[in-house]
């Protein structure tokens, strides 16, 4: 049976998609921490208690917004690992930074909403967890389907680490060594990283464009990893 | 000519203290953009206009917590570097990088005010990038002081990053070859990306606790400069 939607239906899919463009708008304006339904309606012009059929909560809209930034950086490495379908691991592993980047500095407020500094008084939930994968789960996917060249010797992983990567791999990357999965993982913190004390203007005086620091760094992490 | 301090000067001290430190507690509570003045003067029992005069405006007080946060993280990483003083620069390394992240955790409001989501409306001004420049160079000293042993061929840095990398080293670190400065911008990056990781709750369900991980990342962002 096919899934016909109602005018009703539509309607309030066009009104959820407004109300998360003005909070967008509002979060770049002011900052998360600030962000009000109350001043949403305002501006849509609604009664604050349409406006709560829609979303229940403060909490509930920044949890909407963080899906949906999640969501857009992964379609964003999905569509770079689309791209780059034929390419090398090299290649789509470049492709994939670049996108991430693009994507962050398209979309700054939405990056630190992710990344950034926590909202005062906000938990992210469950909901969350399978979309913030997606990025990592791209950068995995491309090591894992990689035929790794031997890197150059790392320290041993101490402690509770080897424990922690096994089961990370057995559950995110199956098949890939502990060791491999570290370097990944250092690698994806180096382009949170970058993209971070790029966007939040370290990199200023020093960087600046950053651009050819950062593709040094994509060749530099997949060089480490074996890529 | 000893200074002396005047009584008025120490009590202007001591006031200046209790403002910030009011501050910090609203950091902490509501964040950075809901820091006012005027909830600073209410809780402390001050006339706004009183409280005008120690700062006159809230992006002041942000400046001040601002450079006091990398102050206090500056003097971690130095007193790390004093401890260890008769070390190798392997184990000065590691000092540092768990000093900071000790700091982090310690302080996350604050951390978060120097490399999280920058705050709407505010730009640091010129006074904030002398204290900003501590824990890079406390990091660059130990490089610079180093015998660096021969790393893993890197991939050459492309276009602009030479001239930018002797540019930066010409200013911060005198002597470093460019290559061993990138691979130092590389590991401080690593390190506040990582503790930003950490600290916003990245790691959750996969590295918790990050103890090892992090001091995995410290001995492999050491051994790639060659420490």
């Amino acid at each position: 049976m096919p899934a016909i939607r109602t005018a009703r239906e539509r309607a309030r899919e066009e009104l959820t998609r407004e109300i998360k463009q003005e909070a967008r708008r509002q979060l770049a304006a002011s900052g998360a921490q600030q962000l009000s339904l109350r001043a949403v309606a305002r501006e849509l012009g609604m009664a604050s208690s349409a406006l709560y059929r829609y979303f229940a909560s403060r909490d509930e809209l920044l949890t909407a917004l963080i899906i949906d930034a999640y969501t857009e950086l992964g379609d964003a490495a999905d569509q770079a690992l689309a791209a780059t379908e034929d390419g090398t691991p090299r290649e789509r592993w470049r492709a994939v930074w670049h996108a991430a980047r693009d994507w962050a500095r398209a979309n700054p407020h939405e990056y630190g909403l992710v990344f950034g500094t926590p909202i005062p008084g906000y938990a992210a939930p469950q909901a969350t967890i399978e979309p913030a994968g997606r990025l990592p789960l791209a950068l995995l996917g491309i090591v894992r389907e990689a035929p790794l060249r031997a890197t150059p010797t790392a320290p041993a992983p101490p402690g509770d680490l080897p424990g922690q990567l096994t089961a990370l791999a057995a559950a995110m990357a199956p098949g890939l060594p502990p060791l491999a999965l570290a370097r990944a993982v250092s690698a994806w913190v180096q382009l949170i990283g970058l993209i971070g004390v790029e966007l939040h203007g370290h990199l200023v005086g020093g960087f600046e464009p950053a651009d050819d620091l950062f593709a040094w760094t994509a060749e530099q992490t997949a060089e480490a990893i074996g890529l």
